[in-house]
């Protein structure tokens, strides 16, 4: 005969197929000796057997399942229905993966009118047993009868009014029996049956209504959706109630085995004697500290503190415990891995490795890389933070927490910075020339644009908060205000934003900014034995590559040299050039910024030392240096010394349509081959500056941005040698030097073979290839991409996480067709996917030689790098 | 011995790679019994080894060469360097492939101060003999000893600057030979040697000059760039000259076999007596009809009626005739396959088939489907087009040509044409609030945008003349006038524009509108007898539909729903749609519209008859319908009776930096379901109504634009059938229907195995799949498109030609991939590129099912299919 029920004890974490999910748990928790609560589990087979039976429960199981009842009550001394000691148990379904629209959990059945006075005895607190019975009562009607619940609710609210009285808990014993009267009488009516009194029936009633949860409509449309096969079937756990609040050897309480906050190896927790566990939520007592329990019930600490250590060793990770003491006696109820914040991951981590307990690879891939920015951003205090309200809500575009007074132009940001005070830049959407204001500002705020427009970029490429895109917002720059629908916020009002979740809140919440301990540093110096992947880092400044650098940055994957053009000395310069009329003029502008570049690039590559650096020429459409409003034009037209029509001609004339898809890239060095001879000559002469002063060995690897034909490569790169070659002959030095390309554009990615002839390395601009391989420009498509993901188009935004499915296949084609032809390619990655750990990922997936991401990023991409080698070591195995 | 000289009737057209392409053809015609002057030639063997033998010219050589010259003196029965009768040859290079930088002709080499004499007497002209003799010491000395021409042009102009005259001609034959003497002192002071008077040695030195030329830099460089081997080397071809100014009896013309206007079978063509090639040009005297020539020398004209005779069998082709004639005797200069307009191309293909001189597929070959523009399009008068001021360029972005009196607006335009006035519209760019102005006017011309802007695309549609992207052109809308340079053009001023040039002229130019023959019909029906693919049209209207039919197409590939939204009565209703502040008021707008829009589909469904319609979903921004200029902004906002703050504040927010990219194609349908809704509602009433009214099945392929992922797709397909099944079920009918896609996004090429899964058909939406695999706006990219074509970074544009390199790879593995997994997946092209020979020839590669295009283009269309067809079978042999 087949055996359809298992007690606790018979089982193993191995029999997850017959015992569902939690059924095997149980059992394993039970095998390893915790003392859970006794109880036994209707296996997942006897489920199918009754869908074949044509749902009815049969016979024989009926009789299995009152053998191990007889069995649970001999040994925990309680009877079922008993109006002494009764024994009251739970009731849940437990299908082997967990699944919405399953049975919720039946607690406390076992009660009816008798047991219900053994329960007001057992615990001597009458209400409480009568508020068990009435909740017992609702839940049963709900789950197993299928009377709807507000008919209950309706009763409890009449009750409550005729007593006037506002709390649920301002209800007495007395009250609550009449409770119970209503609502047996409610199933009398709804269900037309009486409320079965014989706690036998309730069980198989119970038993019964978790199989027919498993074919009820919802888990069937989540099974078909999730490809889970119907066959597999629920099991049923029944498990005995155990009580705190049974008298003054009793209690209840939730520790951690270590300190969440900060890793200490100390049990970290707190206990309240005589109560069960609402009691401790409702926070009308207060709980004490675990370490008390020893005074209180030395027994049950140190059985307590025996059961911490074995969980641990068990599970080999910080358990998070909630126990029951039940008359002196020690029961778990429930133990998972503890939530801790990042500090105490990593401190954790490494103790245990000193422990012995995990290995370093272990240790590494305990910690979700994205943690680390906790550790490297200011957090917002967490008492403040409760009451702060929010209001509005925006993408969270770089981490961290600011609080400030608001600002709508870079001046007053400026200006209010000087004058010592801390600053919010609140911008429709940010542009190069907010640069000056974005530094001077705690964070940004901007109304428009995704996780990759320029505020995103640019703020965690400095590490500072932004939350962008924040549509609900209007702007009023003239009246220096902003409004979400009618409340209306005024320049140096305060806000706090959290580049973490995108929540904007009125008002200032405290800030902390976390310190990075020694345990840090050795962590990840174990992330770095592991990664293969090489880690460099978006940088544009001699400060932003220190703070890489710092941070464990292995070189410059990405150097944009327009944002050296962006400066207030240089723009008008830049501008300049861009209005010559003639080659002449141009170069007479070009000639004015050679010496500023350079100098650029001379205090780089002093940074880097040996280090390499990748070095992108000029990327973005001219008119982003331009002005664009009216007035703007007005004024630096003045500033420059032209007429405004002058000015507005050549603004109009570089106007685009979609400047995405623009004249920008290699195709303005096709027009303006002179600005890109200027920059590789800034490059080159910087180089052999340091080489000859510093005797630095340079390895600059200039890049062409936006090739989509190999023909456009070759024209510039022909360019760049000439320009190269005229400089190391005159300074009679040698620099070694390599010429690559962005693979950005899905052409270049197609034609990988003939491009790679040209360059020496790719590195892939997954920002434009994402924006033109799915058509969604990044400045708009946030107002979709929410929607997208809300209907579950989209799993996650593609400007976050690689798209491998479409982005991930011409990244696939081009590297292999790249390889090809020349084997040792050197690939990388620079959009902002290279920060991004499921991104890195399928860089290693890809076998790139590094990836490239904002200096604040650089620790999470050392942890995923490191992270996905060890998932590749172990596919490849 | 090897033989390195042949003479022509030693050659035949085989043997090309030893004689040069030009030799071979001379060996060809001399042998299939063409009267052409006699000569010989030295083979590119003897070029090669003329640089084995370091540079020299061996003796063999030279004999081999002095014979053959002494057999022509011999056949001609002149004298080299003669002081009677002299004989005269040119000198040509003739390698395998012709190739720039290779050595000029040197015309009447043999001339000395002796025969000088010999050919005044010959031509009793001795002005004639001493320019030719000028003329050939200066060519000699240019080519041969590397004498810098200008030399010999100061000498000239001095020498006419003397005489106090201005042309050349003007000067007498003494002062001619004055300058032959001068002459040849430049050549003695900047050569170092005296100019050769031995008619051999300039023979030898000519020939060297040859060889050398095949080592000279421009024709090294042309090589390696065309991949020509080294190894290939010169042939020189040795000539008699002839002349037709010996006397009464030799004369010069030029005839076409038949008429080239109209394809008449008749000699047409010109002569004149007594007289070289020059006098013809320098149009001093009129030449006489050919057929005159029967009178004057009626033995030359019978051979020369036999030559043609001949000449057409021989090639099979309508021939354009050079030929001169010497005291009697008929000489051929030249041949080759006559120039002709698209009218005689096709009744020559026509009538050659009948005459048995070629089959229906050389006919189908022999025409250039580009041509076939010229026959539905209006053209200019030639003779007043000669007269005209080319004013600008722009982009030949429709096809024909215009004349009329600019205006500025759509309402400008169309009042003038209600006052009968034909007008030109002209702007900085047309949006679809211009269509009404477009229709009224004779052509559209733009300042900005490419082949695939709006105006263009539109245009087309049309079978109107625009020419788009006049960059030069600067308009200044509120003084109603435009401005190149300094030269201003107002309101009311006529210009003339030319679609297939993209030439602008001030002023009125004559236009002319061909008919179509029956001729062409029965062209056309062969070509449709050797097509595979179908051919289709993009049409939005009935009336566009209808035309499309004329021409031959066999349903719609293209109709695009939103054409229909821009008409006056319509586009308020769709204002409303996008500013409904609530689902219901959306739904209110999109109630008024469905009328109108299933009227649109009944009417088009009634042209199609049984003809299949793929119907495309709204696709662009909702932006596009709403005003973006202040000034209209306030008007449209009166006209809808709200402020101009609430219309002013949907634009804004949904302004997008790249629209391109943006909210737009089924991403609208995620966001706005009710919009698709009630198209989809539309088209299936419509097709219930003319099912159950006029009993026309129709099949209505209903298309989901800008798919990216199937997910999408999907979503929109389970609206759809919702919508198509509740109509079917009510109304009780069945109606065919189709769902697919529109392959236009990258990554739905990359995904297209997902994506067929649940698409019945796939049309390649080409313009966009080109922006977005090469990162081109079609709308910025003319400015610098044009300077990649310059700089032969592109060969073609690719918004025109498909990019079968990039583009076409994503079509191909697209094409794959979704065959892969539907494999009888329904496969077409709506993108402009469906109407282009070039592209249909890859879409016949890719075996699509069909190509659709504008309605004018339909006739291209089908005879690139045919030509496509016949290629394809070729190559499968």
């Amino acid at each position: 005969m087949i055996k359809y029920v298992y007690d606790f004890k018979e089982g193993t974490k191995e029999m997850k197929n017959l015992l569902g999910g939690k059924g095997a748990n149980l059992a394993e928790m039970t095998k390893i000796g915790l003392p859970v609560p006794m109880g036994f589990t209707v296996t997942t087979a006897a489920c199918n057997q009754y869908y074949e039976k044509g749902t009815v429960l049969w016979e024989e199981l009926k009789a299995e399942i009152f053998q191990h009842l007889s069995s649970l009550e001999e040994t925990t001394g309680k009877k079922f229905g008993d109006a002494e000691n009764p024994l009251l148990v739970s009731v849940r379904s437990g299908s082997v993966f967990s699944m919405p629209g399953m049975m919720d959990t039946i607690l406390n059945l076992g009660l009816n009118d008798d047991s219900v006075i053994g329960m007001a005895k057992a615990t001597n607190n009458e209400r409480f047993a009568y508020d068990s019975y009435r909740r017992f009562i609702q839940m049963f009607g709900d789950v197993v009868l299928e009377v709807k619940k507000y008919k209950f609710d309706t009763l409890l609210e009449k009750r409550k009014h005729e007593k006037n009285v506002e709390q649920d808990i301002e209800l007495t014993a007395e009250d609550l029996k009449l409770l119970v009267d209503d609502y047996k009488r409610v199933i009398e009516r709804e269900a037309g049956i009486k409320f079965p009194q014989e706690t036998r029936q309730q069980l198989l009633m119970a038993v019964e209504a978790v199989f027919k949860s498993w074919n009820n409509p919802r888990a069937k449309v989540y099974r078909k959706i999730h490809d889970i096969p119907e066959h597999l079937g629920t099991a049923v756990n029944i498990q005995s109630m155990v009580f705190g609040n049974m008298g003054e050897t009793s209690g209840t309480g939730v520790a951690f085995t270590r300190n969440p906050s900060n890793g200490d190896k100390k049990l970290f927790g707190e206990f309240l004697m005589n109560a069960q566990g609402e009691d401790v939520v409702a926070g009308i007592r207060t709980p004490r500290p675990i370490d008390e329990l020893n005074e209180k019930l030395p027994k049950a600490y140190s059985d307590f503190v025996k059961v911490a250590e074995l969980l641990e060793n068990h599970y080999r990770d910080m358990q998070d415990i909630e126990f029951t003491i039940e008359r002196g006696e020690l029961f778990i109820l429930q133990t998972r891995n503890g939530k801790r914040n990042t500090l105490a991951a990593i401190n954790i981590a490494v103790d245990m490795v000193d422990e012995g307990l995990i290995n370093e690879e272990e240790a590494i891939m305990r910690i979700d890389p994205m943690q680390l920015d906790h550790l490297l951003h200011p957090t917002f205090d967490a008492a403040e933070l409760k009451q702060a309200e929010v209001l509005t809500k925006g993408l969270p575009a770089s981490s961290g927490a600011a609080s400030g007074k608001i600002y709508f132009s870079t001046e007053d940001v400026v200006r209010a910075k000087a004058s010592g005070e801390a600053a919010i830049l609140v911008r429709l959407e940010t542009s190069p020339e907010d640069i000056e204001g974005m530094v001077a500002s705690e964070g940004i705020l901007t109304a428009r644009g995704g996780m990759t427009s320029h505020a995103a970029v640019v703020a965690r490429g400095m590490g500072k908060c932004c939350v962008a895109g924040a549509g609900e917002m209007r702007i009023d720059e003239a009246a220096k205000c902003f409004r979400i629908g009618t409340q209306i916020v005024k320049e140096g009002d305060y806000i706090s934003i959290n580049g973490n979740t995108g929540d904007v809140y009125l008002g200032k919440i405290k800030t902390t900014t976390p310190q990075l301990t020694g345990k840090f540093e050795r962590y990840m110096s174990w992330a770095d034995k592991f990664r293969t992947l090489k880690i460099r880092t978006n940088a544009d400044t001699p400060r932003d590559t220190k703070q890489a650098l710092e941070f464990g940055a292995e070189g410059i994957g990405l150097c944009r040299t327009e944002h050296m053009f962006f400066e207030d000395t240089r723009i008008p310069v830049v501008r300049q050039m861009i209005l010559a009329r003639s080659l002449e003029q141009r170069k007479q502008a070009l000639e004015l910024l050679l010496p500023m570049q350079r100098q650029d690039f001379v205090e780089i590559f002093e940074v880097l030392q040996h280090l390499p650096a990748t070095i992108r020429l000029l990327d973005p459409p001219l008119h982003e240096f331009l002005p664009h409003e009216e007035a703007d034009i007005r004024e630096i037209a003045k500033a420059m010394d032209i007429t405004y029509h002058q000015l507005k001609d050549v603004v109009d004339e570089l106007k685009e349509f979609n400047p995405m898809l623009g004249h920008r890239g290699c195709r303005l060095a096709i027009t303006y081959p002179e600005i890109y001879r200027m920059q590789v000559q800034a490059i080159i002469e910087a180089a052999v500056i340091v080489k000859k002063e510093k005797q630095i060995a340079v390895k600059p690897e200039i890049m062409v941005p936006l090739v989509g034909d190999v023909k456009e490569l070759k024209y510039v790169k022909e360019l760049i040698i000439e320009t190269v070659e005229d400089i190391l002959k005159e300074e009679d030095v040698k620099i070694d030097y390599t010429i690559g390309t962005m693979i950005e554009v899905p052409r270049a990615a197609v034609t990988a073979d003939e491009i790679a002839a040209e360059a020496e390395f790719f590195s892939f601009g997954t920002n434009d290839l994402t924006q033109m391989t799915y058509g969604f420009s990044r400045d708009d498509a946030g107002r979709f991409i929410r929607e997208y993901i809300d209907k579950q188009l989209l799993e996650k935004d593609p400007f976050t996480r690689i798209d491998r499915n479409g982005v991930g296949k011409l990244m696939e084609l081009a590297a292999k067709l790249g390889r090809g032809v020349r084997p040792d390619i050197k690939l990388g990655i620079c959009g902002e996917h290279g920060g991004e750990p499921n991104s890195i990922e399928f860089c290693q997936m890809l076998n790139l030689d590094y990836v490239s991401c904002s200096p604040f990023r650089v620790p999470i991409a050392r942890l995923a790098a490191a992270q996905a080698a060890i998932n590749s070591k172990g596919q490849s195995k």
